[in-house]
């Protein structure tokens, strides 16, 4: 298990720092993270770009396999899937919640649902991931 | 119907250009575009984000469909799913290929299949984009 | 609204009769229904068919849509998504539960859980159907 | 490797022999089907039920896995989706084509097409199976 200190260091230099998600809670079985609607996570009309929920939602599923997993053991995203219910423009701060749906021995499923800050449901998505073991 | 070149320059205060994206082709059926594995698109372990993958598909297929569109239509992503088949490390280049599955009045199939540089899948995604008309 | 006596008496030349499932809830934000593990919804190894799952969930997502909807109005299913958890073996019965997750002037958007006698998550499914209107 | 008929036959007592489907061909890497659509496969409103082409999908996916398997070895569904492109009235034929993706060692991807007689596009498939190996 890393702290939360651990875990948004860990993602200083990758796409996850890049699109300025912030990890607000990161148990094994509930994760939480922000995101702003700006020109990191826009598309060029004003508005949240979908792909931007999708990669808040496998960076949540991600990081909460990590925390349910042992030292030699890595979890890798297989398969995701997201609908967009409602558009966020920019400005917009959005709040992320992972919450896992089936812990197998080979595979985590997790939901993520992104909402804005009046609680409206933006994005809602579920997240596969295989769980890898080093040999 | 936009140029490659007034495409690229209307993305460069949005997601698309913050992940390193180049649309190289740009026409209503086919869209095509390239993504570096670097700092902008990794997660913290050396590879290609598979969340990146997805905001490249949601990318071609939104941009497919406005090549589609008349002046007073636009599109939005209402639904996207992806299957990640391979890692990517980083320095990798990624190629994408867009086309267009089904073009109905209401919505727009987009099948995005996403190649190292020696062909091998990466990743496999379908985007489906709703079409508004205003009023 | 049609009442449940309406309903599985409509289904009765369906594949809904098909696979056995009795819809015992059907409301416009909540549909239930059961399904039986048998001859008529299981594969060849003694288990119940994936597809199976699929179709009880585009079923009570069509039901429920079709009960928010006014007399010129009907629902089509445009996309559905699901994730099979654990198998069910002949002689399960199955207990599904829809709810809504956003009712849009276009589309419907629901998500459908489906659960063995003990309760254990079998399959969970997104339907989203499009909402079409006779002129 | 099983032969046509050994396949046909094994489906006899199952969802596959219960929606009418027959497979026409059935190699490691692509299955072929077809399914009518009637009272066993249809919505009320007279037009072939989604849920039905979700079947077809997972049922061409299963057994091309099993195809490509060795003895010990054994596919399961993990993951499906599909988007509904055109409806198929009552009295139609469906031809289904299920093409592998992506065979690894732990997962095989494969997209199912399903077409109407006239060539035109119904339903497109994507179907994760997990593959198993007995100890």
């Amino acid at each position: 298990m890393y702290s939360l200190d651990e875990i948004n260091k860990k993602m200083a230099h990758s796409l996850v720092a890049n699109l300025g998600i912030t990890i607000t809670k990161a148990s094994a079985t509930e994760v939480e993270a922000t995101m702003p609607v700006d020109e990191r996570t826009c598309q060029p009309f004003g508005y949240l770009h979908g792909g931007a929920s999708l990669a808040l939602a496998e960076t949540l599923a991600g990081i909460g396999s990590i925390q349910a997993l042992g030292e030699n053991e890595f979890a890798m995203g297989a398969q995701v899937t997201g609908n967009h219910v409602m558009p966020a423009p920019i400005g917009a701060t959005l709040y992320a919640k992972a919450k896992i749906l089936h812990q197998g021995h080979r595979t985590h499923l997790w939901n993520v649902n992104i909402y804005n800050t009046t609680g409206e449901l933006i994005s809602t998505c579920r997240v596969l991931n295989s769980i890898l073991r080093r040999q």
